[in-house]
């Protein structure tokens, strides 16, 4: 964990392109905007390599789903590749519509990721675990989930940073659990998409520690989360409002004070 | 009117599925989801039959509409007829520009609707009423709009929502006017997108009566406006802030207590 | 200078025809319809002579850029023209993608502006000046910036917006400067893409001299967002709160005794 790259975030300003859930790509460049990175998105495949050329960091979300715009994502990524920037992956929706999933294992194999930022659903889609069986919301345990994190760590040679009440980050080998957060993300629709172009940002101030990188975002959005709402009556409205304010507002020192995590 | 309805909503959690208004997308999503419902926004054809296999009702809006989108339309129209899921229509700007009308008339010919929501003009001109000469904003008295939404609910074998200062549901033979509501509605882009997607939930958990669904839903989004202004001084930002939050925290017993509603 | 328009504007709800960023859709139709105008935003070439014939003025933004939207832009473009329309463009991102510089200066020769409205690294990018090389944030000084918008000016026939921390309007010989502004427009993504579309609002009211429609809107839009900060902490989200709130509210009155411009 290396809270400080939340400062070196803020001074450098780093680029992140998007390929975006069209639900939600508005509150996902306020909430780059508002942290300290400056957002582009992006729907034009002809611009692509320019596009990443100028880019520090790709987050490529698959709410953006037509075939074209699945297109756009191979090709991006590519890019992204070819051009040595990080390439971050949210795997909207795999873990419920089976042809989701098959589009991103394509995907996966079209280019290399940096970090998959998924729900416990999708990534165990992603690694062949049966979860729906399961249910989402309970009967699987938190060893489970690690062993689900690990495993689709180790399939795709990336970072997975599991998102829920707890986030768990691993890079197949090394885990490490953070405790912030708090039950307003799941009221704010786009929370997990803002999360996946946070991680882009951090991994282009951190690009020789992806595993950090996408720990320390957790971190920071999890805990801006809970100053969002502090000890005031929010609902999904005020969270929204509260959590772009904090993106600004809050302090290494303030996320510090509360921050809640450990190495499994 | 059966408020328990809402009670309902938020134990059950129905899957709403929307071919959105690109306009005011996340807007329906996060005012979905504040109530109670769990949204799924698509925009591609192949996941269709899928999509509509995990929900419970769906929402049709035509501010989709590029002609892939129509074509979309179409299709997840039929989908949710061939699952028996119900459907809510909403006619965006078919009384102001006439390729619109044809279209939702073909539409409206190749599957079978359960709700249709829009304004008065959209109605009108779906009923082949001549209402842009008499003007929108006046010139048309209430028995004349009773008589359209009735027509309209005859010629399409379905619940009308016709929404508006005083909002009428009709079944084409019985009629429930909803008096509740707030002039900030009008000043919030996507609150009749945000109506509509909100009858398809309710139609999710009173499948078999729609009419009643859509009383129920009219009198709740318009009573949450009310609570959503309460006594402040309230403008185009803070109302849509407010209505999120109060989508969330309003009790079937606030609703009651300053619920407005009668049976023409 | 001449802020009766906003008055005029409020009584006559010019009807704004926009093909937007896909990135700030909703964020600017709030705008539009905050401030007293009446948005329309279309994505089908189809409807787009119609769409042209219901309204006061056209916005055009190059934020919609795949090949499709780019030939809407220039349909919707040359209907205006024939239809006599003012139409503001937006040429988002031409400073930082030569790509998109090369597609707009095509569609600059396809039909005639009444405005652009665009930050100074696109104005100059239009102009044929060189000014990634002397860095966006500093190292151009205040004449460079102005000789760079009258040459615009010249070169395009139209009046020319270039907003920043001052924003500079020309018509190629007269140059007004407003002072007014926060920077808290920065941190709110869409600021420039809503101001594009309120301009297109002051030119149909002001449609013999869109010099002056274009220099008040400036003024409104950057003296409203100072009265949307006020004296409070004010972040990204509470910023856009209270820019919505005030596009409501704020009087002639209010705007005037703030106002800080001067014709060089």
């Amino acid at each position: 964990m290396k809270l400080s790259l939340l400062d070196d975030l803020r001074k450098q300003n780093p680029v992140v392109l998007n390929i975006s859930n069209f639900v939600t790509v508005q509150d996902v460049a306020n909430g780059l905007n508002a942290l300290g990175a400056s957002p582009i998105m992006s729907e034009e495949i002809a611009e692509t390599k320019e596009m990443v050329g100028i880019s520090n960091a790709v987050a490529l979300n698959l709410g953006a789903f037509t075939k074209e715009q699945i297109e756009h994502l191979r090709i991006m990524g590519q890019a992204a590749n070819a051009a040595q920037k990080p390439v971050v992956l949210d795997p909207v929706a795999v873990g419920a519509i089976n042809y989701r999933k098959q589009v991103a294992l394509e995907l996966l194999q079209d280019f290399q990721v940096s970090v998959i930022r998924g729900n416990a659903g999708e990534i165990a889609a992603l690694a062949g675990f049966d979860w729906q069986a399961k249910g989402i919301d309970a009967g699987a345990g938190s060893g489970d989930v690690i062993k689900i994190a690990k495993t689709a760590a180790q399939k795709f040679h990336c970072v997975i940073l599991m998102s829920g009440a707890t986030d768990y980050i691993t890079d197949g080998q090394q885990v490490v659990a953070v405790h912030n957060g708090t039950p307003l993300f799941a009221a704010h629709v786009g929370s997990g998409d803002m999360l996946t172009s946070i991680v882009g940002a951090f991994c282009a101030i951190s690009s020789d520690n992806y595993f950090e990188a996408a720990q320390t975002a957790a971190l920071v959005f999890a805990a801006i989360g809970e100053l969002a709402v502090g000890n005031q009556k929010v609902g999904p409205g005020s969270f929204t409002v509260n959590l772009l304010d904090q993106l600004a507002w809050a302090t290494t020192d303030q996320i510090n004070s509360i921050a809640k995590y450990e190495a499994l």
